[in-house]
């Protein structure tokens, strides 16, 4: 029911990933009476595959976490999670209020333990094909250890996403040289290059979008990752705005324009950040993907296909698996 | 004599300057025997208005600033700003190594009195023309005092290039509700709430390129700053990549290409980052501008040009008595 369109989007979505996939099923949750009345022929054709969990609340897009919370106990995103609790879904796929759906996810499904800090992970489109970035804003202050562990955990989402073995991890700084960047990076920098992790070094902001060569995952705290990544929807923007507006300039442009079309649009798809929707929750006893709230069914279908990679490739058990095993090397040492 | 190209853009870009304000005299501080070669004809084209200083050294780009400021002390960048301080200059622009050039300013010029740390302040292109922020890396820590300060120092270059009377100041964060944000840019919201500054609240990445509205001036710390306008550079580079790629795809995109030069050269134009060229190092007791080390003539101009604009509305002055103003306000009381 979350996002901007709520079930105009999630359902169309939804089908599409059905149709594509014929070893995915999906729970709808939210109000069952509109969910029935949009879903009469696909529940027909897929009986086994496609069903409905009522929920009678939905949380607003602009409704504080702590009130969500306390008073949508049965929110389509609280019972969505409680499924994943439950162990009845693999992970949840929402559209909804970010903060609400950290806090719920956190309530709900608690940290695992050893992990000190949520992150929240995604990919930014790159000439190299894509970076993962994270922490993308759950977490405002960040000591050298939750970075580290931002980078352990961080590279089975790479790992599965990528498949490969083997990420190459950067800490995004000011700078390249050892000196360069606060407290904080720089003992991150001695965990990760005491670590078994394939850690490159430094890497500035450009390294998100074009540095100079690939970097498989990106390292950060939520106040920076935040910023750069609002920043860089920022630049696509104005970029944006630019080449529409030289293109409307003139009776001439206008023309040039019609004719370019096909390559501008080959442009636009190389770069749509549709096909980078999705972001998931790292940390948690359970999978849970936030879904751009502003999403089409292209972008939310994406969001559904992240969360099917990483069921599939044991993201989530493979961290916990991780840090039970820092665990048992702590304990015997 | 600095940045990648050396006198090969810093003096055509002079001479381009003094043909155009006649107002303006410059000195050129480098290797005498160089620059006379290079200037037999302009120097008798502008008898009072172009001289030559001699430096007998020159910094590296990649020198380490302790380095500079111990065994460079005749070097082109140190001789321009002594030249500065003793007032035979108004203020000094190079397109060197900016650790070295900051380390040599504050050395040599001195900090204003009240004023903490030294910031970097300069604009980056937006679909409402430019914004400017500070500050862009050098502060890595920065207390609510600092960000504060920035904006004190920030509005008078905005006042003097946007020539505007109220400029309106917003605080980088990752949300624009009251909540969201580390201690340091809470406390700095108090701090810019109570003082007679335009302040307009919390903005996020997006508004340094493409705000919901014009923003004047975007305060935040050198560690965030700097990763924000170098992800901007990234996001640019990859689609101005992707924009040539699509243009070269097939031989029917090269000749749309063809077709659209004149529209893609005035797309490019109203983005071009040479048009933004020039930082200001801000808090020194004297007036210090950086241009990109990989400037051309005509980024090294706008370079220039901004150093004309702040001498002539007497930035540094005005900083100087705003500051002398809190604190006898503060001693009065």
């Amino acid at each position: 029911m979350g996002g901007d369109f709520g079930s105009d989007v999630t359902i169309p979505a939804s089908l599409q990933c059905l149709k594509v996939n014929s070893e995915l099923t999906l729970i709808l949750v939210g109000d069952e009476d509109i969910l029935k009345k949009s879903l009469t022929q696909a529940l027909l054709d897929y009986p086994d595959r496609l069903k409905i969990q009522h929920a009678s609340q939905r949380v607003e897009m602009d409704e504080s976490p702590s009130k969500a919370l306390k008073n949508k106990k049965d929110s389509s995103m609280r019972v969505a999670i409680n499924l994943v609790r439950d162990g009845k879904a693999d992970a949840c796929v929402s559209a909804g209020n970010t903060g609400a759906l950290m806090a719920t996810a956190r309530f709900v499904l608690k940290r695992i333990p050893g992990i000190d800090q949520v992150a929240i992970i995604s990919t930014l489109p790159s000439i190299y094909g894509h970076t993962h970035v994270l922490d993308l804003g759950a977490n405002v202050n960040c000591s050298a250890k939750n970075l580290y562990q931002f980078a352990l955990m961080g590279i089975e989402v790479v790992k599965a996403v990528n498949n490969i073995a083997a990420p190459t991890v950067g800490l995004l700084n000011i700078g390249e040289e050892d000196v360069k960047g606060n407290e904080q990076v720089k003992e991150a920098a001695k965990l990760l290059k005491a670590s078994s992790l394939n850690y490159i070094g430094y890497v500035e902001g450009n390294a998100l979008n074009a540095g100079s060569k690939k970097v498989d995952l990106i390292v950060t705290d939520g106040f920076t990752g935040n910023i750069a990544l609002k920043s860089i929807e920022g630049a696509a923007k104005m970029i944006g705005t630019s080449l529409k507006a030289a293109f409307s300039k003139t009776l001439f442009s206008q023309l040039a324009g019609l004719i370019t079309y096909p390559v501008l649009k080959s442009f636009k798809q190389s770069i749509d950040p549709r096909l980078h929707n999705g972001a998931s929750f790292l940390g948690l006893r359970g999978l849970v993907i936030k879904s751009h709230g502003g999403a089409d069914a292209l972008a939310f279908e994406t969001a559904i296909h992240l969360a099917e990679i990483e069921v599939e490739k044991k993201v989530t058990k493979k961290i916990i698996e991780k840090f039970e095993a820092i665990a048992a090397e702590k304990e015997s040492m």
